[in-house]
């Protein structure tokens, strides 16, 4: 068994590859390349406190271990002995199986606790448990690509006592983070950076004359982002050793469940991946050389090598060879689930003097072993609290529908008006709302996987034909399609409308998907139209609006988070509004609020705070950042003491175009006091998730705090 | 030799493809498989102006066309008489090799008086010939990818009479435009875009019922780029119909020769299609297949298709099969010079009625038939205007080196003091700099390809391992890379620092180059220290400020051209500044002029104007947008009348940093008028390449009249 995956390690694609690794086996390099046979004999070993009994919620009859979760939490007697890696590393296969079923209870009653992204830390149980044990960390480096999945890291490296902060202000991140824990080699939390950040990380190490391993982990979603082909091709292309694990578990890994259940993969890839599980015939060669390592000894290995590189020949022909062709030693598909296929094999490639970049194709499935989340149609992807019987989250009721959900409801309604309308996003057809659009209208809904760049630039083309393309990307996401932006739709003047969901603060998802910089990033383009809604209603005007500017790019940005419950615009279609005109909310005197998006409600409620201190206070809605409504802020400035601007962006944003405006136009020669409230970088950093705008210092009280100290009152008065 | 290229086109990856085809079948496609026959007859037909003279200069001789450029331009009879694409349909074969060698001709006599790309559009003159020939512009879309090989295109649509204006002010573009002509179906100057576009039309083609071709013809050197391989994911999962040719010249068509030659391909995506090339076992079938054609006839085409369909089943194993498994049927390879091929696949391909996205490989040459161009180590890229007989090119001389030496050279004594620097570019060896750095480091030095994406990734990977890298590229490229800048180096406060060259204005190279937007991008990250020198001897301090920086990343940005000729640092090794601190280069009294960048040197031309008013003006070089040098600009603020900020950047920027400090401290709150000159949006939208600053308004004469506006002055007393 342990000659499982054996084989020699030639590449078939680099010729100058066997040149390098002989230089390489001289410098002192391991000269084993079969896989060890203490792991088979650890297992014949046994030992370890295995729970045989049903009683206790956790036990293992033929097929494995089962947990029952209709009982309180299962003991853990295995897992309470390990702290760190360390810990693991004379457990037996059996312990480790044991480990790794206790690991899957715990990350399951944990999460119902607190909340955030169940399945995909269950699905890689084994794959983290069998990395641990094998790799020595943190010397050696392991990158979690997007990091959603690492819930069973961080309990095995020191931090299980501190899951029950998971997500909250100043506990854990949802993601790995250098500043959390050296075992966190990489920070994450968007896709597809792991290969480029192991690939540095393994060329320093060579520069610097080390030899620890480099492990980067991806998903077979985030092997549909172009950053990741560039890396494999440079990995290819510098032939450093490097061990990246696709973690193919056949769907994009992120919450782009249709309506109807889940998403099947987007790209091309995913069929060449598929028809690598299917491969009998190289299943059945594989299984043959098993059997004859069995039969025959270890001597063997020359024959089971022979047989192992004729099923390779043979993959090769069926779908493996795109990474052949980008210059990685492609091993697989291997049973993810197995701790043992596991761990063979990743002894057999640690103890590799010189591979080369080595792509390890294991198959998962997101939710396994915990039969709520193998039977939802999102795989319990993110969830709120639950209860681990059943897998029934507590979703707080909420009269209001999230602004997603709204602006899915208004872009429907005008797709059915006009059907040139058509809607783009990158893999998120559940976070952006597009599933809705997509059940609607499948014809003209675009899913193009997790590929910004491609998705901005595809719209455009859509755009050149005379189509009315909607593209749907985060805010924080869409930074990645940045030059397309710039160079493709921007100063060619077409007209794409960008939805830049969860702008601003997005609480427990953290800093990196924080929406900081769009209204900077956005609002210099020459040609945009850049708008913010104050409220649902408003949102849908928004979209009624980007529907009708048909001559340049516009953009709207909302909050992620629920509506604040104003009256709707009738059967959800809005009603478009003028370009570059704001909204008087309040009229008042001396103090003129002018605030962009949905931070217009702390203006209202500070306004109303500023009653008690007799202050006359002006509450605008920008509506647009760009252009700005010249006519209204040239008014606010000329017949006010004090403007405030106020936004949930950084430094650059509309602050900054209001504040150009103003002192081009002189508007601040004179005495009027201009404050411009922006979301400090120390909480774009560091963002944490309870009480944000209070944390962010752009709550009402705040506003209110900013205008009394102008006018030279304190708060103290006022008792806040 | 019709049946050349003869086959039967089956997906073998795409099990739905051939019921999607059926159902595509039934709706009224054209129903013929092969290659039409008339291609060759017209070839028999002859005919034409063939022009038989050495005397003339351009004459045909056993081994094709000459053309003799020691002598003046020669007679381009035929190109005369074309000045769109329909008047080259009914040319025989000979006729349009004929006008391919008038072609070459005429863009080696246009570009040697006004420079602009020269080796690249020689490269594909037969793939222009030939795709204008077979394809119906502008019904049909040719998108060509980067667009710096366009001139031919230029040439056969409608503006050779305007090419003597090319990458001038109002004159044509030195890319597509969409703007410029319909001709020109989609912008460019960034690479890699071209197939995701081409989706985008081809989609929405099929979404209104047309029935138009779409063709992206792309570069080996923009394939390494990731949006090329998120747009054939998509493409090859869409299915839909679409041709992208893949211009392959054995090298990344940029700038990147090393100071020893040409730069070698850098991916290991090249060494497959190395392999395709050599692919000889292919040919042989080819030829097996169009002898067995030739002598039994048309009737023989299913022997042929046969033969080919073997052949390309060879092949398959050899290296297309990356195309394949991303769902592209895959033809190639094909010599890009031979018009008679180039055509026969043309023809053939576009009659199929559903082949679903089909990838056709052709080999060309860069600077092909203009033997200078061929023999020089750039392939004479990018050149000034020149001599045609010679390729000798007619460079001014300037007493200083570019910026982009400056750092170089800076960057290597850094390096040669401190072993753990070491650099990035994304396919931009000799645009950066960096090859001058490759060849003293070797080692340290990592050409990523078109890939900047994962080059910032990678810069970070390399980072956390305590190495000190530099990435270098271009402002506007680096756009690409933003996701990765926020997310890999900010938040994780990872010290990479990004050399940012051709930051504003870029003269000939247009908007699509301009690097407007640096500064809003990247200011408003919360850890990035953003720093701009003010002349070539602050670039040297830079760099080693930037080298120091270890616990956060940084950047500078600097201008495309010369130093201004300042006294340079000993031995070009810089001094670190102090971190957030400016510096004051004229002490005034009324005026402060707050300079970023090099448009300090405006300022101080401006200070000098101004003298003649009796106007005292401090000249303060910020050097830093981030910090902000707080003391200084307050003390500015305090003690004058009038404060101007001036930079080479957007709305968003410098500007704004200060009246946000400004407003926020009280410091407007009186009655300092405060002005920020920035690159208007009409400018950066349109930027034409004469008097750079003096368009833009941004030069000592707009400064001084904008002091000069501000104190009630008019600059007509100055007589400027």
């Amino acid at each position: 068994m342990a000659a499982a995956a054996s084989g020699v390690f030639t590449r078939v694609n680099q010729p100058t590859a066997s040149f390098l690794r002989t230089a390489k086996l001289n410098c002192g390099g391991k000269k084993q390349f079969f896989v060890k046979a203490n792991a088979g004999n650890s297992e014949a070993e046994g030992g370890g406190v295995v729970i045989r009994s049903e009683k206790e919620g956790i036990w293992k009859d033929k097929d494995g271990w089962k947990i029952d979760f209709s009982k309180d939490k299962p003991p853990t007697t295995l897992l309470d002995t390990i702290n760190y890696p360390i810990h693991m590393k004379n457990l037996s296969l059996k312990e480790l199986e044991q480990l790794a079923a206790e690991l899957r209870a715990e990350i399951v009653y944990s999460v119902s606790k607190t909340g955030g992204h169940l399945s995909s830390s269950l699905g890689v149980v084994e794959l983290t448990v069998a990395l641990h044990h094998v790799f020595n960390c943190p010397e050696d480096k392991i990158i979690w690509d997007v990091g959603h999945q690492t819930y069973g890291h961080k309990i095995l490296t020191g931090r299980r006592s501190k899951m029950h902060t998971l997500r909250k202000t100043s506990g854990l991140a949802g993601f790995p983070k250098r500043d959390e824990s050296v075992f966190d080699a990489f920070g994450a939390g968007h896709s597809s950076t792991s290969i480029s950040a192991g690939l540095g990380m393994a060329v320093a190490r060579d520069i610097l004359g080390k030899n620890n391993n480099v492990v980067s982990v991806i998903g077979d979603g985030a092997m549909t982002a172009g950053q990741a082909y560039e890396a494999m091709n440079n990995a290819g292309f510098l032939d450093t050793n490097l061990i990246v694990i696709l973690n193919d578990n056949r769907q994009v890994s992120l919450p782009t469940a249709t309506l109807d259940g889940p998403a099947k993969p987007v790209g091309a890839l995913s069929s060449a991946l598929t028809k690598l599980q299917a491969s009998t015939k190289f299943r059945q060669l594989r299984e043959a050389a098993k059997s004859i390592t069995k039969q025959i000894g270890p001597q063997a290995h020359e024959v089971a090598a022979k047989v192992d590189e004729y099923a390779r020949g043979m993959i090769s022909g069926q779908g493996s060879t795109l990474f052949e062709e980008l210059g990685l030693y492609y091993i697989g598909p291997v049973d993810g689930h197995n701790i043992t296929d596991l761990i063979n094999i990743f002894e057999k490639v640690k103890a590799m003097p010189a591979p080369g970049p080595v792509l390890i194709h294991i198959i998962t499935e997101k939710g396994k072993g915990y039969p709520p989340a193998e039977a939802a149609a999102d795989k319990m992807h993110g969830v709120v609290k639950f209860d681990p019987a059943t897998g029934g989250q507590f979703k707080t009721k909420s009269p209001t529908l999230s602004y997603t959900q709204y602006f899915a409801e208004a872009l429907i309604k005008e797709a059915e008006e006009d059907p040139k309308i058509v809607a783009i996003h990158a893999a998120m057809g559940g976070g952006t709302g597009l599933n809705y659009f997509q059940k609607r209208f499948p014809e003209r809904c675009f899913d193009v996987g997790i590929a910004e760049q491609h998705g901005v630039t595809f719209a455009a083309g859509l755009a050149t034909e005379g189509l009315k393309p909607f593209c749907a990307i985060y805010s924080s996401f869409l930074q990645r399609g940045y030059d397309q932006v710039v160079h493709d739709v921007d100063l060619q003047k077409l007209p794409v409308r960008f939805a830049m969901d969860r702008a601003g603060l997005v609480g427990a998802d953290g800093p990196t998907h924080c929406g900081a910089f769009d209204v900077a990033y956005m609002a210099c383009l020459p040609n945009m139209v850049v708008m913010a809604p104050a409220d649902e209603a408003e949102l849908m005007h928004m979209v009624a609006t980007a529907a009708t500017i048909d001559d340049r790019p516009s953009c709207f940005r909302f909050p992620r988070g629920n509506g604040v419950g104003v009256a709707l615009p009738p059967n959800y279609k809005g009603t478009p509004l003028e370009i570059g005109k704001g909204r008087v909310l309040l009229e008042g005197t001396r103090v003129a609020l002018l605030g962009y998006g949905s931070i217009i409600q702390e203006c209202l409620g500070a306004a109303e705070m500023l009653k008690s201190y007799d202050m006359s206070t002006t509450v605008v809605d920008a509506r647009f950042c760009k252009p700005l409504d010249t006519d209204l802020i040239r008014r606010l400035a000329k017949e006010h003491e004090v403007l405030i601007t106020v936004e949930e962006g950084s430094v650059g944003g509309f602050g900054s175009h209001v504040a150009h405006f103003l002192t081009l136009n002189g508007l601040l020669d004179g005495p009027l006091k201009l404050r411009s409230m922006v979301l400090p970088d120390r909480y774009i950093d560091h963002g944490a998730p309870a009480d944000q705008l209070e944390a962010a210092g752009l709550s009402a009280r705040h506003i209110c705090g900013t205008v009394l100290a102008l006018v030279g009152k304190t708060m103290r008065a006022l008792k806040l």
